[in-house]
């Protein structure tokens, strides 16, 4: 075994000198691009890239490191599940003697490009990125320095190549809408997340299955989307309530949604529960804090980042080839639901 | 201006020399303490940092590091409060190109023991802490690696030894207590922090001092200490809202306070703000999407961990010898505040 690493070391050092002889340059040039350093040209640095690419270099891992790092990335850290995940980070470095360095860069696709001269000069023990995809040159840039990476992915549309943890959408959908069934009522609208996000539709078409399932027509005027935000949910849930054939429950696709139709029952002078039934996803802190508490769909936030940081150790220490991890979601019945009013 | 920096680490060096001579141990046993390493035995460990601190040791900062990081250590990241913070030294760290270490680590008066190792290992251009106060080991071990330290302390009760950002906690509390007595209010009930903290008393103290400068009596049966968590600000408020001479607004202490209190009122049956007026402190983000949403007094959390951040940066640069910053407060006017209900 001892011997299989050394000789796995010496056939990257070959790697090595054959992209510094391609390239035309030192090794040691070659070794500052590894290392991610600034004082290497631009163009002999991109040559140096597509080279290791070509060869598929991947650089032995670093067995003992001083001051041990588990990287975790956001476009948005301002996203109210962001302090669940670095939470659950948090947790597993703990647990390793390892500190979490946070980033926040980029869109909701990628990091922006200056994120990975950071990456490699810090060396981590690995990166957590909440995000739906990677570019193929970032991909291509962590595994040449065999820094292993994870997407969490709540958007539920991740890459095949790349390892990633979710959680069950569609169940989450089913559970939410049985719920209110289960509770009499028949006439169920949904405000579900923005129409480009797989987890929108996943969560629409586990209401759909739910109620089809209850023998219940799903009525289209009763089927919004939203921006997972307060004031998407609000401005649909204000629609739904003007009607004359107004629903006695709304699932309310994300908790700041829902937080938005406990608003626009307020306006309308709907009482929940009595008058409007309202239904939750995610189960943010926030969620037992609301007048009255949500019922909401549990996604295990903090545990999906911890199985992520996790599955980084893993593949650091090549025990795992992991892929795709789903973790269950589950109802969480609190205060906003109850039987429709009498009469209806 | 160089020829004096080079005074300074040779001056240093000599130190470095004559610690390791003292203690009868080699310079790099010295240095390896200093770089927080693990390989020395804690004997030894303990007689060096003694000598450190008698001879006042202070390393050269290094002037070029290629992956500089700010550190960020709290006691309880599960804070509302937690993410404001964390944005705000992103915020300036991504301007200096820096990425941010966060550490959730020991209690309320000052993080493990352990965890300075990290620190020291690291070497961070600075550490921001969230804590109220920290041993003198700790600054002195922060001090002799000349890794700049500023305290974060929303609690108010800082240590006159260390630069530290905090708010004006006491013209907060007269804010938020005009604003109701302005709005008509002559029965006002406080539901403040905790006893044990500064900024508890510092809001009630501005409460009271508003009060009387408007001639108003302060009813003993209406100040209540709270724990700045929903559940104290909901059992106070059931209690207040029990009495037959019930209060027409309560000042909440703490937006989380201020949720328990919007919950109470619906247990009672009294609808906010027609009802009951009510005012949080923090303004922390979901102060917004309450129903409805919540009248607050603003803690500029995000600018103060800016603040703290620079202050880092400048105390590095050798260009402030910065102490205790306080930011001020504003009220935010929403809609749980009103005038009171007629014939009261």
């Amino acid at each position: 075994m001892l011997h299989g690493m050394r000789e796995d070391e010496e056939a990257g050092r070959v790697t090595l000198a054959q992209v510094a002889e391609e390239a035309g340059v030192s090794i040691s040039t070659v070794s500052k691009v590894l290392n991610g350093r600034q004082d290497v040209s631009r163009p002999t640095r991109s040559k140096v890239e597509r080279l290791l690419e070509i060869h598929g270099y991947r650089r032995t891992p670093k067995s003992a490191w001083e001051a041990p790092l588990i990287e975790i990335v956001f476009h948005e850290l301002d996203s109210i599940w962001a302090m669940e995940l670095i939470r659950g980070i948090e947790n597993v470095a703990k647990d390793n003697d390892a500190s979490v360095v946070l980033t926040e860069s980029g869109t909701r696709h990628a990091p922006d490009p200056g994120w990975i001269e950071g990456v490699l000069r810090r060396r981590p023990l690995g990166v957590v990125l909440v995000f739906s995809s990677l570019p193929p040159e970032v991909k291509q840039q962590l595994r040449s320095r065999a820094i292993p990476f994870v997407i969490i992915d709540p958007a539920g549309d991740p890459e095949p190549d790349v390892p990633s943890v979710g959680s069950a959408n569609w169940s989450g959908g089913v559970a939410a809408t049985r719920h209110l069934i289960e509770s009499g009522h028949r006439r169920i609208g949904i405000i579900t997340g923005p129409e480009d996000m797989l987890c929108s539709l996943a969560r629409l078409d586990g209401f759909r299955s739910a109620m089809g399932m209850a023998g219940l027509a799903v009525d289209p005027a009763l089927v919004a989307f939203g921006d997972f935000h307060v004031e998407g949910g609000r401005l649909r849930a204000m629609e739904m309530l003007s009607r004359p054939d107004r629903p006695t429950a709304i699932f309310a696709g994300s908790d700041l949604q829902a937080l938005g139709v406990l608003e626009a029952a307020r306006l309308h002078g709907l009482k929940v529960p009595d008058d409007l039934s309202v239904v939750g996803y995610d189960d943010v802190a926030l969620a037992r804090w609301t007048s009255p508490a949500l019922t909401t769909v549990h996604q295990p936030l903090r545990k999906m980042a911890e199985e992520a940081a996790q599955m980084l150790l893993r593949l650091r220490a090549e025990e795992s080839t992991a892929t795709r991890l789903e973790l269950s979601t589950s109802l969480v019945v609190r205060s906003s639901t109850a039987p429709p009013p009498a009469g209806i």
